[in-house]
């Protein structure tokens, strides 16, 4: 990157607001996924218009932009593909408005999830998207990964909840789409196809939410299964008894085994474990839909059955569920950790294809995900310096890819493309679909700057 | 339109779907709008591969194609701008599958909207978004102008239930976006851009839905109140309870006068009036949350308050509600209904402005409609003879949109843009959200032969 082109830069955001300092440059390298590269320059602007001279520079100079919120992200998303500028957007981090009139919550990108959920609890309301790293993600980051959760049978994922944006276009042009509605049909809806696009369509500068009343009631019940399979089969028979949960998650022996040997969180015996929590207005609702999975879960032949009956409890059974992730990771020195998803009753042969791949590959895994909305996150663990490892870990992750898609499911539910998946966007989608997103990234980013190299759009042009 | 282009039309649908008869060409030359132009042909495909075959002749030839469900829209969407043909996807009317466990129904465009919830209602599960034309309607056009309705505010709009589509682009080729799968953030959100896109991107003909189990408890309550300002700001404080009703309709005093004097339906005397419905699994979740309702009527000192005991009680308290439109309609040659929806807190400044207009337009009119998610029916009855009425009610609407916009509302909440919207998107969108738009449809429809005349896109080029 030219002296000058850095200085135009700084001149843009000024110098409290620019870096070139390796330490600042190292913590732009990563995301929570293995890619990296480190950029040029770090920027943190700090409102719409900043964003907006930045991109139009980076658009006259072919500049590489790489969006960035708190770098949770597990696909690489986040990363630069190739050098120029990293743009982090943390600094615009205010809530604009909380409107509990209109269910609308008004906020910049920068605005970390928590932060979000903690002003609108004092009215009675939150922003149901529930993604694990909600204590750090930012919600720009949320809106342009189109984050899921915890939450996603019952509530859906960020893009239902996303009505507006203000958004910094390709070449800095600033536009609004949606608005404060409910609903709207007026235009194509470039809302949502903002929302998902990793940041390659454009810069989200503000984001208007819609936010739900706090459900009252909740209960949490926790089950123990002889094998797998009896689990994913469970599972299937829960969602067409006619409820839905709002967490229904499901975690492996493998999993559990790791909490036995690695954790002191006490558990149960059993090879596979079901997590559900139904939720309500009132107690009498929350207890009709976990009468209802209870039932399920008998006909299951579950072997143990624990139902909370106060929030301490409840908060037990959760641990196992909370700690999986973070114990399995730290069994190895590196992890992959895939987001695959599939129809609803395919999670039974997903769960057991899964394990069936990884043995083959010798390599140590845990599976555990969201079961009620058929997204599970294979780990596998494995050491970053054996070469041979690697290539066994990448091998294990395509096959898993293949039968994903091959059971009608998507490669992934929530973590995005980002580097990590964008070698297999053919397995999952036709010739004309790749062919139309292709055409769109060039319709909104002729120069080819916004976070290239990510979705299976090519970052060569930009790093020459 | 050439002898030798309609015999090519023929052959690829065979006679039996191919017409020329002008009874046929009539019934093709309006829809529920005001607006009508005659088309040369109508075709009815019977599969994927005939549409794909006559797009890619009309595409080589720079055919015209106007796509048509049932022809209930009311913005004068699935009317030809210009002569062409007419694409009735009516006989692709097969639901080709449901999926309990999945959560999931395959139906092709075709299918009516109700077909699908009678069948759907053996397994306990419906699709939630709830069209007043439903008995007719298809799906193929609820997805096409993205259908909202009657229970909005709780449950969203067809768009929050689309998973997948396979689409016939303007070229004749055929994509797939989505999957049966609950989230994915594969690539860009190609499913949601298309809903809502009124045919104008591509020709819909199979249709991925999300389904929800049904409720199981309804409570319905009816209010009465002095003025229409009162109950407005009821609704604003009803949502800001804390609870989400199911409905949550207003009527305007226009509106009960009309029904007064025109029906026999009996009704308590009044200003205003809501309808407000509750529901859940249980009674005690729909009881809750009406009685917050409740506490909030009376504390806006609502004058009545019934509350249906049983089924048929509730039957009674819909009566009025479901007459209004067309006891309304009734009472003058024509009129325009229009669907602007603004933020749930300006409901109040809407109905009054609206009336206010109106009346300043000396035109007949009623306003009522979807209050839970800030989305109003003015009605304006008028004689289409009479040429300065019709001027007065095209700005009587003019009016109407720029309050709408100025409010930080839409000019359409769920009829779609069509014909009707068209001149008037600028007052919603910026220059820079225009431009997008435009360049997506000339990126998707380069001759742009696929609805021309709608969203404010120009009919000129394929009229001449």
């Amino acid at each position: 990157m030219e002296e000058r082109l850095k200085q135009a830069v700084r001149d843009i955001v000024g110098p409290e607001n620019y870096s070139e300092a390796l330490i600042d440059l190292i913590s732009h390298t990563y995301d929570a996924s293995a890619h990296h590269h480190r950029p040029d320059v770090s920027v943190w602007p700090v409102n719409t218009k900043q964003v907006s001279r930045l991109l139009n520079l980076a658009h006259a100079h072919h500049l590489t932009v790489t969006p960035r919120g708190a770098g949770t992200g597990l696909a690489g998303s986040a990363v630069p593909a190739c050098s120029g500028m990293v743009l982090d957007l943390c600094r615009m981090n205010r809530i604009v408005d909380i409107r509990i009139p209109d269910r609308v919550a008004v906020v910049e990108p920068g605005v970390v999830y928590q932060d979000l959920q903690k002003a609108l609890r004092p009215y009675g309301f939150f922003f149901p998207p529930d993604p694990a790293s909600g204590k750090v993600c930012t919600l720009g980051g949320n809106v342009a990964t189109n984050a899921g959760g915890l939450k996603g049978a019952k509530y859906g994922v960020t893009r239902d909840y996303v009505l507006g944006l203000e958004v910094v276009l390709a070449d800095g042009r600033i536009m609004r789409s949606g608005s404060g509605c409910m609903k709207s049909v007026s235009g194509y809806d470039l809302t949502h196809l903002l929302v998902g696009s990793e940041g390659t369509l454009g810069i989200i500068t503000e984001i208007l939410l819609k936010i739900d009343p706090l459900p009252r009631a909740v209960r949490t019940t926790l089950a123990m299964f002889e094998g797998i399979a009896a689990a994913g089969r469970c599972v299937s028979d829960i969602i067409r008894s006619g409820v839905v949960p709002s967490v229904l998650e499901i975690l492996d022996e493998n999993t559990l085994k790791v909490l036995q040997n690695h954790s002191k969180i006490p558990l149960p015996r059993g090879k596979a474990m079901i997590l559900a929590e139904t939720d309500g207005y009132t107690e009498a609702e929350a207890d009709f839909q976990m009468d209802r999975v209870t039932k399920v879960l008998k006909r299951h032949r579950a072997k143990e059955i624990l139902q909370a009956g106060t929030a301490q409890e409840s908060e037990q059974l959760w641990e196992a569920r909370r700690a999986a992730g973070s114990v399995a990771a730290n069994l190895r020195p590196a992890n992959v950790s895939e987001d695959v998803t599939v129809p609803i009753s395919k999670v039974p042969d997903l769960l057991i294809g899964i394990s069936t791949i990884v043995r083959d590959h010798q390599l140590p895994f845990v599976v555990f995900g969201h079961a009620g909305d058929g997204n599970l996150h294979p780990k596998i663990m494995y050491d970053p310096t054996d070469a041979d490892e690697v290539r066994r870990v990448t091998r294990a992750s395509e096959a898993i890819f293949r039968l994903t898609c091959r059971l009608g499911g998507t490669l992934t539910g929530e973590h995005g493309i980002g580097m990590a998946k964008a070698p297999y966007m053919g397995l999952e989608h036709d010739a004309v679909a790749l062919d139309v997103m292709a055409a769109l990234k060039r319709l909104f980013d002729p120069h080819h700057i916004l976070n290239p190299g990510k979705m299976g759009f090519p970052p060569e042009r930009e790093c020459a």
